[in-house]
């Protein structure tokens, strides 16, 4: 192999190595390996126990005809079994790259077909193909990337000698970036769970249902990602949120859990479970926990100044706080208490109105209201049913032996 | 550069990619530098700040002197101001790659100098060094790698311009793996110091401090060491143990907080706490959640098939729940209650003893009994302190602008 491209290899690995969202790095992955190969399109399939499933996909002359969005609404995620008569599935169970010069002049004796129904239906015309399995260090198959009609101007040639080895190289890289991605996803995903699980777990004695804050986190993150918050920040916000009422943990029961109305000396108690939160989340070098700390301290402040527990003002507020103060009084009108059933959607918006500049930021309500139609996919997407309820009431009803597992 | 060694730096940037200890990747980062450039010693600085910090050495010369060991013991972690005068803070400051040939004959104008006290000290010959700045993808220090003594025989000569080439190459693939290992460690922090912090507000009402989970998770730790589980294991239980105690949010105040020896239904109700806190953690995907539900549930079982809920006896507790068992007591015993002062040691001892077989499973006791020593550190470094009580209790001396920060 030429020592450039084993230059250019090197690059690119460190470049792999940067990217750690899974999609964005798939579609690198593929648009490097067309560059490297001349490829018009390809497209990747990742191995998740014994099927295959397809991922990501490029194409050139797709791209031209119908933009890239169009060409991706198409072609979709869709999984498969793993067999040998597919393509992508010969070189995922046996592991040799296949670089076949012409799909419709495939031997008689062929183990594996070319199934041309895709080309057929979008007249895409699939000529030459170079399929590598993706191996990672312990050479275990973690997917096929799969390359199509390697071009010389406008004509399709079949992929060389070359482009085998070099693909085959790039591809180890490409496997391990993909399984660095893949970790880091894994633990975002278990730090969200953990702060899910155990704010649900808080909510408990609130009689709260763990998709009050499940709701709440998400509509906290309609309004950031409206306001153009980074990916950075929306995710920040979306993990910070969860953990706003953890304060009521110090809050004694027969004031948590009164029925009617709380006496002057028992509401100030407990208001003081901002304080209680933001001192319980304090003194972490954790963005998420320097962020719900802030959220837990300032989300029943008001914006005329009448809120606890600091009475601050305006935009003295930090921005979580104005947000989650929307958020949490949304969700409590839109939704079923236990004293109450949800309000119609004009009865929510009208009494949201009324706090416009005294409790709300008017601004961010501004935004808010203007995205009711999200709003409410989230509040169906996140309903809580009595089912859900029961699940913690109904303990008697639970096998503990599946707990075990 | 020669093809070979591009060929040899893809395969090394693959093994670095795959490794997400920090330690242990520095030291393999070091290794395959003296390796490229035949250097007998060499050392990585990390940039923190505007600090350098000395992470980790290597050395044939000390290795076959003292062990590795020992070596290490004596090189150890320090920080250093970044300044120009010294070489690797020079390379820090200026980006610039250093290639000496005979630190003892610097130009008398040279900006920096060579500082011989450890060479002195420990009977070493610095000659030659060759200092690389490692450069992230945005081109930012976030390190420097600094080889000393090229060997060709016995014989020390300075590192040619092929050494650098290759080294400056390689520095930047080990940058950006540096990177990486640090995010994996910033987002495991992240998620302990979330179980933690929501562990900790779960026993708030319970009156116990944070401290307590910290010492059970630590003293589970010990045994898991002790049994010889992986670091894997190992880390799994250390973040698993501190939810073990989730469930007591769905025990009512009353008898929760209920002073003296509770009714039949009353402790019927407690020990509920287990079912709640594995129904709560149940449906995750997250291997940390699913070891915590494992042992919310079984904590409670005692090895004679007493205990509660399920009422499991023997080897048929799972492992974690019979670790925790043990180490529970030994904490309620060990430490100050607010009904209790600390029992001294011999009379902690000789209750456990009295559950061995019955409460305890033996050979995990005997386990724990052998390592007393070290769970005594472990006691000492997690004390219980009144003021740490007080961060909760004392709200009113909170200055809460502080917690707005």
């Amino acid at each position: 192999m030429l020592t450039q491209n084993f230059e250019k290899l090197l690059d690119i690995g460190i470049a792999l190595s940067s990217i750690h969202d899974l999609d964005e790095l798939l579609d690198i992955i593929l648009s490097e390996a067309q560059l490297l190969t001349n490829a018009d399109s390809g497209s990747i399939y990742l191995v998740k126990g014994n099927r295959l499933i397809f991922k990501t996909s490029r194409s050139n002359t797709y791209f031209k005809k119908w933009g890239e969005a169009k060409t991706r609404e198409i072609f979709r995620s869709f999984e498969m079994p793993i067999t040998k008569e597919s393509i992508a599935g010969y070189v995922a169970l046996t592991a040799k790259t296949l670089n076949i010069p012409d799909v419709g002049n495939l031997p008689s004796d062929s183990e594996f077909r070319y199934n041309a129904t895709i080309d057929k239906k979008y007249g895409y015309a699939t000529v030459s193909m170079l399929v590598v399995p993706m191996l990672n260090r312990e050479r275990k198959i973690i997917g096929v990337l799969q390359l199509i009609n390697s071009m010389e101007g406008e004509k399709v040639i079949p992929f060389t000698e070359e482009h085998q080895r070099i693909t085959s190289s790039f591809s180890s890289q490409a496997a391990v970036s993909i399984q660095n991605a893949e970790l880091t996803k894994e633990l975002k995903n278990a730090n969200l769970d953990t702060i899910f699980k155990l704010s649900a777990a808080a909510e408990f004695r609130d009689k709260e249902t763990s998709n009050h804050i499940k709701r709440v986190s998400h509509y906290a993150r309609l309004i950031s990602q409206k306001l153009n918050y980074s990916k950075e920040e929306i995710e920040l916000l979306f993990w910070a949120v969860p953990m706003h009422d953890i304060g009521k943990l110090g809050i004694p029961d027969c004031i948590l859990q009164k029925p009617g109305i709380l006496t002057p000396e028992e509401r100030k108690i407990m208001e003081q479970h901002c304080v209680i939160g933001a001192v319980v989340l304090k003194d972490s070098t954790a963005e998420v926990l320097k962020k719900s700390k802030i959220v837990a301290l300032t989300h029943h402040e008001k914006y005329d100044g009448t809120g606890y527990p600091m009475g601050l003002s305006g935009k003295e507020i930090p921005i979580e706080g104005r947000i989650v103060a929307i958020v949490d009084v949304y969700d409590a009108l839109s939704s079923k208490r236990c004293y109450k059933e949800p309000f119609p959607e004009e009865k929510v918006i009208s009494i949201l109105e009324e706090g416009r500049g005294k409790h709300f930021d008017p601004d961010i309500l501004d935004i808010f209201l203007m995205n009711m139609n999200e709003a409410n996919k989230i509040r169906e997407s996140y309903q809580d049913t009595d089912k859900d309820f029961d699940k913690y009431v109904g303990l008697t009803n639970i096998n503990l032996s599946d707990l075990l597992k």
